[in-house]
């Protein structure tokens, strides 16, 4: 069990499912989900806090030691384990994916999933509808992310370049979430974006973390 | 030129300080501002765009190609320079550095700069003066992240335990504008943190970033 790598979180997150496609990428054996050590853990109780001191998710166990931060934990896995690197070796083009990373998970995740996924997902309307005003207000910033990261992706197969990287794993579950809102197919259009969505659900990684319900 | 290290944004900005800290630790000759090429840009045009897409501070120009988010900026630096290094050469080790990073840029940067710091420093309210029910709102997240920080300094000299890190070069000038409030004296405390404090203002990189005006 030395090496046992747990992923504490629900498989809803998309930054659970983040940490879990690096897993998928790598081939590393890993569990996920509430219960590091059968008994299941509450959110913001005395033991999640011990293992992410600001109640988020997700956190990675690992040989007795605990991370927290997905872009930290994607990075520490992809040093820890053999199999496909998810960061280039050369100075530079390892910064682009760390900026990338950073990107995704500020920037692109406040525009695509708070403020707008979570809309449909936990709806704060009257009755329990989704707001349809608030949803409104998020467009013009959710339309221009996806634009963003159209310009990103140009022409290559991945959001970095020409190999998959953990920057595809942050963006992966944002994207899947948003094509599948009522208004999904229409934001992401059907170009490039929705093509690499595509080639990114296609993957044996995507096959398996995208589906989990 | 080819070397030439130009970190864009203004000098008050804790992150631009954090970057020239990095700097001034490695020894890295670098100019700062925001005029790379002679003339000035301006927060939010098409240029300071071009450089950072979402319009924050800083930005780092290196070699004609641009970086932005503070941590990566400092990480590249690291990796890019000779001098004393920055991270840990253990996985591990550089992942605690990593999450500490992530840490001080999300979380406690919330708590003692946006939420608190910033209410001083560009008062709200009538008159212009300080909103004193804000600033009480904020403080027991400001109480708590500096209890925090004071626990995870336990007994080492720096944030990450026996070196110097690029977690020290985030945390100093958040540490040293909260200090420096009217309350600061008091929320810091006269302990550990106060200590550690005066120990990075003293070394020859807080001489020189701290005191710019």
């Amino acid at each position: 069990m030395k090496q046992d790598v747990y992923i504490f979180g629900p498989a809803f997150s998309s930054f659970v499912r983040s940490v879990m496609l690096c897993c998928e990428e790598k081939g590393i054996a890993y569990r996920h989900g509430m219960s590091p050590k059968c008994q299941n853990i509450r959110f913001k109780s005395p033991e999640h806090l011990a293992m992410h001191p600001y109640g988020k998710v997700p956190a990675l166990l690992h040989n007795d030691k605990v991370l927290f931060e997905t872009s930290t934990i994607c990075r520490y896995l992809d040093a820890c384990f053999e199999g496909p690197a998810l960061q280039p070796n050369g100075i530079l083009e390892r910064a682009q994916v760390d900026e990338r990373c950073a990107e995704i998970s500020i920037y692109i995740d406040q525009a695509l999933i708070r403020d707008l996924v979570l809309e449909f997902a936990f709806p704060k309307g009257p009755e329990g509808q989704v707001r349809e005003e608030r949803v409104e207000q998020t467009l013009p910033a959710a339309r221009s992310a996806l634009r963003r990261l159209t310009t990103l992706l140009d022409e290559h197969p991945f959001i970095c370049g020409q190999n998959y990287t953990i920057a595809d794993a942050l963006l992966t579950p944002i994207l899947d979430y948003v094509e599948r809102l009522p208004i999904g197919k229409e934001l992401v259009g059907t170009g490039r974006l929705q093509g690499y969505l595509n080639e990114m659900r296609a993957r044996p990684s995507g096959l398996k973390v995208l589906n989990i319900s």
